[in-house]
């Protein structure tokens, strides 16, 4: 029973929250978007990566508080969900992945003591930088079969073709919840509103933020003549969520400073989501959380600069340590 | 006029000198070339960049000794000077370029946290960090348009035709100059002279350290045949005056030991302008001041080793502190 | 004698062994392939690398203990060695491969530095990342030739085509010892015994795990289906066997446990030499031990996490500290 906790908090946590009944509906958002496209394989890799994540951190003996919040899930979680998405559902594919959620473990560990140096967490990256890995490798295995990377090519210049995009009401709006969807790598418009719903059980600030983010991105990218079908696959939303909430309610108290700073944050987020789908082009490789991952670094960083007093030190001693500090 | 005093020397931070002078100096030799150029845009963009990193910086409520020497704002200067370079001068480069220069401040802070573990400024990596954000976002975003950016490709080996030059005195003389007036994304060898200028008013050690720097950068660039007209432009020079002066009297104190360690790094730096060119080619980037950023940083983070006794602390607790040691 | 001693142990320091016979063994072998592929260049140039590095670091003024222990000999050897592998043997290829040996070892200073705040080693990153300087330059520089670099491509999926092998005992078996010389930039299987045999003067532990980590690696190549012709060159297995022996005995102290974590990291590393391999055909340059330097820092950061006390606390203060913590 601990340990199904543990996993679910391990859910909770890619949305920095700490509950299991989130975590919960998260899985359920999971499989209800991945039956709905026929791959199921998608929501059983996450599961698997959840638990494979989960007992390799106890098997290396982590700071038993970070573990008991779900701060070894996430990443696993992630990286288990990212294979199946990208890659081919064959044997060889189920042990790169297994391979691949317990080293996010050990890489989870390897950044947290890193960015511990500055008071700030190491969010996805570990999942980022072990999944960029994997993919980035199947290009040279023949037994890991492509699915849906690449190809690689050069970046070219967005045209009015490439920004083309059918401005129904109805298109922006399921746009915007598959980019809530999208932080799980699904598609899914009902997945978006349930994980929505999942946030709002432990915070209604973390929900109303994450619905600002995907607002704010969808709206931007459209207004800046972004890929068409990229926004409407929700791609531009999904980093731009996780940085609402991060910057908003989760790292800072929110106050009207803090939504602005968080909306600037925002702002920024979907820039740099459209510099990594540029700087990556040419190795044919999906940019996963990174956007969010930079774009919140980089604006918790400054944070010992403007509050003179460490307001809400983190007590856990995790390395992670991504429990949210508001909650409605 | 305190909000003056503070943008001039911000822009004379460029070049790391609190002098404010020398930040009007710099100005003019700006709009002297951006004017020449008929992109008088740039000039516009850079002092757009400066105020605006400036305020966002006040707004903020930074470390007040930082603030007055400018330390804020020659990022955000550089980031506003490359942005209509490189993207067409539109209505929607406008929004993007005051947004960048406000991060570009977030940016100088969350680099500075970083860096100061190692006893070592961020440099002018806050603008090549968010401006290369930008680059990379505009081809995505079909509302920025491009100007001079690219096309992306592969790189390949020089040819005697790539290396090509006319070694004439004058053109040999004027590129020299070009390569200091590169330093604000400035091709033009009259710029380069206001600019030894506005430096030998504060400090005669940087002006005649930046001209070595573009002579030995020049001169190694012909012997080991790069691109000619990339010579010609400047484009091989300005990382290179900018280490020069970094390494030979602003962090460290001049001296027969200082002068030949930083003619090393200069030397390392024409060898890491040429590497960033052929590495940001797929991706269709310049490399902006990268060069000078990554050999300084190599070059001053073993500085513990060899000074046994830390012989000029910085005492202003600000992020950047890279006024200079030395002013002759 | 004492500078020779110091080279010596310079040598030995790439495989981590603080011994100059085993660092003679090393260059014995290195001679042996580079004189059997009549490229006795690649030879010279690591002897001169290890001098003018070690040399450097004298002038430099570095820490005695560090520079005993032949701690700034290994990388700028590499360097020496890398330079007339991937560069034709011309006049100018040599002033460039004299001022990278030197620049490597400031690097080294550089690199330690940053990685002294979390307990780790620069590893070989230093001559990785000086190397990666010096070949993307090569592109621009019509003095500097090409011999083996390139040509820069967009990656493409492994077909039945680049996954074929040879199956037969002695093409497995040579394949592996010449992953054990490619540490070197050799492609010679009696290179590669008489390193192993270099490794068991001093730990045979460290020879064990080193013929382990080419085991595993080339075998589990195999599996996966990765290029045939780079197995059999052994570049499949020269970052495993360093990651082998750093985590399995280097680093760590040989155990059940230790071993497996060990296990994990080696097959980690094949999956990221495959990455490195796809992350930078569109450069056009190799990876060099970069996926050995990648992988052991992230499993050695967790360390503080697993060891409660650190059992083995470096003491020499040097900036790289990594003599062996076993030898059998």
């Amino acid at each position: 029973m601990r340990f199904i906790d543990i996993n679910l908090r391990g859910a909770g946590q890619v949305m920095f929250m700490n509950n299991p009944l989130t975590g919960l509906l998260i899985l359920i958002a999971i499989f209800v978007g991945a039956i709905d496209a026929s791959m199921t394989q998608v929501a059983i890799g996450a599961v698997v990566g959840l638990v494979i994540g989960t007992a390799t951190a106890i098997v290396l003996g982590v700071d038993d508080a970070s573990l008991k919040q779900g701060l070894f899930g996430f990443s696993p979680l992630l990286t288990g969900a990212a294979i199946p998405t990208f890659v081919a559902n064959k044997p060889m594919t189920w042990v790169y992945l297994d391979i691949g959620a317990a080293v996010t473990t050990v890489v989870t560990l390897a950044i947290g003591n890193i960015f511990k140096t500055w008071g700030v967490p190491a969010l996805t990256f570990p999942f980022v930088l072990t999944t960029w890995f994997l993919l980035l490798g199947a290009y040279q295995l023949y037994r890991i079969h492509n699915r849906s990377l690449g190809p690689a090519g050069l970046p070219a210049f967005a045209t009015a073709a490439t920004a083309h995009v059918d401005m129904s009401a109805s298109y922006v709006v399921t746009s915007m919840l598959r980019g809530v969807s999208q932080v799980f790598l699904i598609g899914n418009w009902v997945s978006g509103i349930i994980i929505l719903i999942a946030l709002a059980v432990n915070s209604r600030w973390a929900s109303a933020l994450a619905a600002a983010g995907t607002i704010v991105a969808t709206l931007l990218a459209l207004a800046f003549g972004a890929n068409g079908s990229s926004i409407n696959a929700g791609l531009y939303g999904f980093s731009a969520v996780l940085t609402a909430v991060a910057l908003g309610c989760v790292f800072y108290q929110p106050s009207a400073g803090v939504l602005l700073y968080a909306l600037i944050g925002t702002v920024f987020t979907l820039f740099v989501q459209a510099a990594l789908n540029t700087a990556l082009a040419p190795v044919g490789i999906p940019t996963l959380t990174a956007p969010f991952v930079l774009v919140t670094w980089l604006f918790l960083l400054p944070k010992r600069d403007f509050t003179p007093t460490p307001h809400h030190e983190r007590t856990s001693g995790g390395v992670m340590s991504h429990s949210p500090d508001a909650s409605a």
